[in-house]
């Protein structure tokens, strides 16, 4: 089991996770996001894919028990545990354009799509190559029109999502940048590697 | 006005789209999904992004007046009319996988992946860079805990969708090969390029 590591508020990270072992998610304070992107170790141009996920899991929202896909249609990592419930995989990881477009912000804005880039750059992954992501703890809520909404996470101080790898990935995360995601305050958020000796039983 | 061109059943196309042109799709017997994706002819590495339209549009469903956006954030069309209303930006392209996994289908079965990247291969693109499609006349129900299920599409004969290029483009189009997207039966997709002398006034 390795340490406990922090993301800082609206920072980002990266590393690798072999198959089998396991990665905890934890949101520390509470009603904060992050955001997870995953690629194939062996091959970066196999990667995480919503449309994918959603099409073999049958569902908009990816919970306990659900995997993971690749755009190879392969499955690169399951949830184990989910205590909040409460995850999204529609949208795209907040970018510059997110705070010009929907915010009508002014100047520089620290983003989840910047957080990954330059974390994952040094794994030879460009801005290009970065996917929608799977937004752990975000809660967006649709309706029957189709209409999407962002609320503030329902998770609390503590909750976490645990995963496990099943192939070798290279691995960004994220502590959300977005106002409208994370109940308009920015919190770390902190994971957490442990070895498939720690996987809960039954 | 080009000539009206057919794309057989089970089968796709891939051609170039200049800024302000519009590409007409007709659904010729109804009942029929067409899978388009979109990449940057100056810059293949640009290309739709489900999550980047979903994130921008506030919305699951994507239809008339709505912009299909790219992974950088830019517009690359929008859809100026929709007879028919229903399509899908969830799921991704139906691919050999989806067959083998979902359909326990064994052999040789056609499908949008193969028939997108095999079209494309001329302009550089590979299958590892097929993105999620927009699914023009796919219909996918959603429930509110998430379930997704694929219906028949509601389109009929003569239902179309016009679209208008906000930048040069590559497009590649198919005529969807998955039993459920369509009814059950495989029907041919047609379409047409019109200049912006064509495009519909008020």
């Amino acid at each position: 089991m390795s340490d406990l590591i922090t993301i800082a508020k609206q920072t980002g990270s990266a590393f690798r996770l072999k198959k089998g072992q396991l990665l905890k998610v934890i949101d520390p304070q509470g009603g904060q996001v992050s955001d997870l992107v995953l690629f194939n170790e062996a091959d970066v141009r196999e990667k995480i894919s919503a449309g994918k996920t959603m099409d073999f899991e049958e569902s908009i929202l990816i919970s306990e028990n659900n995997f993971l896909w690749s755009n190879r249609s392969r499955k690169m990592m399951k949830i184990i545990k989910d205590t909040n419930g409460r995850n999204d995989i529609l949208l795209a990881p907040c970018s510059p354009e997110t705070f010009e477009i929907m915010y009508d912000h002014k100047g520089y804005h620290p983003s989840c799509f910047e957080n990954l880039h330059t974390n994952l750059e040094n794994f030879g992954i460009t801005p290009d190559d970065i996917p929608t992501a799977f937004n752990i703890f975000m809660n967006v809520q649709f309706e029957p029109d189709g209409k999407l909404s962002v609320l503030p996470p329902t998770s609390t101080a503590g909750d976490y999502v645990l995963l496990e790898a099943q192939m070798d990935l290279i691995i960004g995360m994220t502590a959300c940048s977005a106002e409208d995601s994370n109940g308009g305050t920015f919190k770390p958020i902190q994971y957490q590697i442990l070895g498939s000796e720690d996987k809960p039983k039954n």
